[in-house]
């Protein structure tokens, strides 16, 4: 603490009996209170971090083969084959991912989101569309997750469909409160369900791959009927591209680590890295198994039954506890998925209002120490999602990982970028730029190689992605981001121009007021203009009362009244045949404004009425609230309530 | 102009150089504003009287019958004979009716509707209970005379009945447009569609009449299938009691006359009572002429075809060019109905607002010298009405007329005690009480006999219709009548006790102010801080400036720029490790506020952000607004804005 001085002469006094918030609704609800000084406490390690963390990856296998064959199947069943070659090429594209990734978690040990690593090597315009990408897909996290996991439990019981949204947006406000919370207490509520989904779809695969190769697997027995979006087509390069597309899902959540890196335990860097690679291996397990076992039971892609559940029924022969328990973790795994974005989302807003391209409010954290603002915003918007497309996965999945493709695109292309102005320094020499240390590393072309062609394979897929699935929703993610940006920029523009304004740079002190010229408006002479009169009078000897007269016979009563209580103070009546009231003090006011000279001020002193109940407001003109708003946007005049309460 | 005098050294300037309102889309749409003095001019004879107080009266001949046929028809068809007797009692219940009103219209020539006749001879309650009644009837006169115009247009036409509210909710806008225009102008609109209504509808019954003495007349050609609230049931005492209820409908409306008689040219009891006579004796033929001739031609109830429609169709044999000029007629005069609530109601409203039972702001008139915030709100219970009942004549019914009868029974009962008094008082005296005065009447006795005997049957009749009518809906009025005499009660006491606080009858002045405080918060130091600070340092000698700190590092940045621009002023630093902006900075000033002595004064200098799009003030935290809204509260602390404007 700088300044420890109690005295009351000193110029600076430094107070440190910190004001502690009392109980309330919110405590009850979120937790107590937390002091900034609790921060560097609440960081997690490598298991809990994989809980958190890697939900979101691991939690799109529920889905990523089931939209694969959504597609598929517009040319038929006997495309089905086509997915588990689809998905071989995924899990290489995850590979490559992959690894890139693991180079930025070590390069950005402070956190190296798509945004920052864009930011620090590409420049603000990529930066700003990383950052629209990311806050579009995290809410789509959200959206597809919750969409998923009801999506299951529907499937184990059909009598819950039809309130799917209901129960989607329950969860949804559920995972706002544990996130209001704070983050050690959310990953300790959720690793346990974690492990256990890992548990059941490794057995799931295990067994599965068992009876396959005992050749007592079988069919799924009473499939639903195949849906699909579009019908009729032939197999074609653009239907493996679409189902392709559709796959590439499973890649969602990869970047959740690289954005949230000071979450955990120190060494940051090294505790990321190997959950990194952990999340991927157990992932690409997990989504090659689904998708090859799919295929020799003939599941089918349907609304009302997942393939999870076809698949689970079928590998432990029907609807029994193994098969809840599966239902069960496959359900707890997606609603964690939606956890990862109410990490991520927060953490990416509160650094975009930093850097000043989103309200800098988001940047304040909450009682519990979480950027508060950020998760209910989160929670909200993907509410409306959700009831928006009622809660269809289907539905959802093209507006998605468009964003995350764009993000991984830009962030591995700013990483190519950062080797290759490494490669250009001395053998042990590091440079600052934009407040990230440029260190010669032994190596370098190999790493820019690794992120260049992450880079180039992220594009293509990108691209594929905006093509095939332009017309089933993908336009509107395209038109949003563009969108978000110039709202950045705007939001940019107005920070910028304020800190200009406000700088005391080449600041002119302008001279010492030395007049100081009072208007008091008044309705009527009661007690309450009395006491603003009294604090007038206090303020300036060059008072004026202004009373706007409506009904021409009340002028001599109100002058008669002001003779006797008005302490000689000048009064000035205003006709007003019209029976405007503000208009007529505006005109007057301006009129002194304008002779005004630079070292004068003006001040309106209003009466200003303040009820016992906020009823009673309906029963008053408010005068001094309009007339507030009339004047804020004049410069140069103050305007100062004197409130005068009813008991 | 009681001082015309324009010297700036005189206590009181009375400026006439009044504020001109400019045009704008209100001119456009509502006329050129109106100077206060042009009121005189806004009056009206008895021609144009007739038309707009007369056409509530005269159009219930447009559903009075039906009403009374449709509550018959539980009783089957050959029921509707009693239609016919039961009409000529309510003709007998009209003359009384009417012998009362012509006594209490020279009785109270500056406008006496059943409110001010029951507050000046009944008390407060009853007066109370009278103004619930009207207002409520207002609004249902619209309703159901809107409604009932729509209902002949769809009887014509029916194409148009699923337009039905569509139509009626754009008829009541376009009322509140013409009537916030002012009322001689909505004269001159109304004058000769409504003697097109008396021509026409006259003619319908002379012809018909005619063509009855000649045995020409016959029946209606195919009728549509009878319609009826209750079935099955067999004539009774009640069932007739309850179709004269539906059938007294038709007197709705002979009160507004007396509620209106300042709206009339001089001399103006006497223009007002003949309108009156006029009025009454009209309705009586009309009522009683269409009722028989629709038992003539077996006429039945239907809300598909009106009974106005069949009996001009029957008479003038078919649809043809006179049927649908009678079915304009009609449709034209309950608009004009509605009419009457619209002169009624914002005055009624301005009446309770200056007795202090409503908010004041309904006796304030608008730029065209009518009450326009009454006609607004009239407008828009009306739609919610039509929109609730969907357009249903009957359906609206039942909670009709119900409030007419009881302010019927209170101003007779009025009016018979006014007249006890007069003559207890001694020839030629004269006496003024509450306002009006009383002055000795020869013939005082039968005055008084005919008042009360009104005031007897009004009572039966509101009886008979509370008890038949309860369950169709009667109920909601009785429940609504109370609530709004409590809500008339508890703002009556909000304006008293209000009244008393700001009185200055026994007003003790405190002392002159001799020290002031000023608190300045401030986020950091810039340009809006200083302007601020050279605001406060112009007030008093004795500033302390305030920061909270939210973040433990940026206290010594702070410091040191306040060192540098502060000019000496002193500066407190508080310590908020809860992150928390308002709080700390409240307890500080509660802390110095508890330690204040009578003469001293506190003042907080708010640095208010002004920006220049609205939607920049999402960007920003608001801080200075909440803590005015958190001290408002606070009695003794003034709070002043210092806006600084970003360009």
């Amino acid at each position: 603490m700088p300044n420890m001085d109690q005295d009351n002469n000193t110029p600076v006094q430094h107070r440190t009996d910190a004001f502690r918030p009392r109980n309330s609704w919110q405590t009850w609800l979120i937790g107590r209170p937390l002091q900034t000084a609790d921060a560097p406490y609440e960081t997690i390690g490598k298991l809990v971090g994989l809980a958190v963390f890697a939900s979101d990856a691991l939690s799109s296998t529920a889905y990523a083969t089931q939209e694969i064959l959504f597609i598929l199947a517009a040319a038929g069943a006997g495309a089905f084959a086509y997915a588990f070659p689809i998905s071989i090429v995924i899990v290489g594209l995850l590979a490559i991912v992959t690894l890139s990734y693991e180079q930025i978690i070590h390069a950005y040990p402070g956190g190296g989101g798509a945004y920052i690593v864009a930011r620090d090597n590409l420049g603000e315009l990529p930066a700003q569309v990383a950052g629209a990408s990311l806050l579009t897909d995290y809410i789509l996290t959200v959206a597809v997750s919750i969409s998923s996991g009801v999506a299951q439990v529907t499937s184990a019981f059909p009598a819950l469909y039809e309130y799917r949204v209901e129960i989607a947006v329950g969860l949804v406000l559920f995972m706002m409160l544990v996130n209001l919370r704070g983050v050690r207490e959310s990953g300790a509520v959720f690793a346990i369900p974690s492990y256990f989904f890992l548990l059941v779809m490794s057995l799931t695969v295990l067994v599965g791959m068992f009876r396959y190769v005992m050749g007592s697997l079988g069919q799924v027995a009473g499939p639903p009927p195949i849906e699909t979006l579009h019908t009729g087509q032939a197999i074609s390069l653009f239907l493996i591209l679409h189902a392709f597309s559709s796959g590439t899902t499973a890649l969602t959540g990869v970047e959740a680590i690289s954005n949230g890196i000071t979450a955990f335990r120190e060494p940051r860097s090294r505790n990321a890295g190997i959950t990194l690679i952990w999340m991927s291996s157990i992932l690409a397990v997990l989504f090659l198994g689904i998708t090859f076992l799919s295929g020799q039971i003939s599941a089918v892609p349907s609304e009302m039954e997942t393939v999870i559940s076809q698949l689970a029924r079928t590998v432990f022969g029907g609807r029994n506890v193994i098969y809840l328990a599966i239902i069960a973790g496959t359900m707890v795994i997606l609603v964690m998925a939606a956890n990862t974005s109410y990490a991520g989302f927060p953490r990416l807003s509160a650094l975009l209002g930093q850097d000043g391209f989103l309200p800098r409010q988001l940047a304040y954290r909450g009682s519990r120490l979480v950027y508060s603002r950020g998760i209910v915003a989160l929670a909200l918007v993907a509410c409306v999602l959700i009831i928006v497309f009622q809660a269809s996965v289907t539905g959802l999945i093209p507006l998605y990982a468009i964003g995350v493709f764009l993000s991984f695109t830009l962030s591995q292309a700013g990483m190519a970028r950062r080797w290759w102005k490494t490669g250009r320094l001395a053998t042990g020499q590091a440079i600052e730029e934009r407040g990230s240390v440029l260190r010669y590393e032994r190596g370098w072309p190999t790493k820019m190689i690794i992120n260049g062609f992450g880079a180039l394979c992220t594009t293509l897929v990108t691209l594929v992605f905006a093509v095939t699935k332009f017309r089933d929703g993908a336009w509107v993610v395209l038109i949003l981001i563009p969108v978000l940006v110039v709202g950045f920029s705007a939001i940019h523009r107005h920070y910028r121009r304020l800190a200009g304004r406000l700088s005391l740079d080449q600041f002119a002190e302008p001279p010492r007021i030395s007049r100081h010229r009072v208007i008091l408006p008044i309705s009527s002479v009661h007690q309450g203009t009395l006491a603003a009169l009294r604090y007038a009078v206090a303020l300036s000897d060059d008072v004026t009362a202004v009373h706007v007269c409506l009904e021409p016979g009340d002028a001599p009563k109100i002058q008669q009244k002001w003779e006797m209580w008005g302490k000689g103070v000048r009064l000035v009546i205003l006709d007003s045949p019209y029976r405007l009231m503000i208009e007529p003090l505006l005109r007057y006011i301006e009129e002194i404004a304008a002779k005004r000279q630079p070292n004068e001020i003006i001040t309106i002193v209003v009466p200003q009425f303040v009820p016992k109940r906020r009823w009673h407001n309906l029963l008053h003109a408010q005068t001094a609230t309009w007339l507030r708003l009339a004047l804020l946007f004049k410069p140069g005049i103050v305007v100062t309530d004197v409130p005068y309460q009813v008991e």
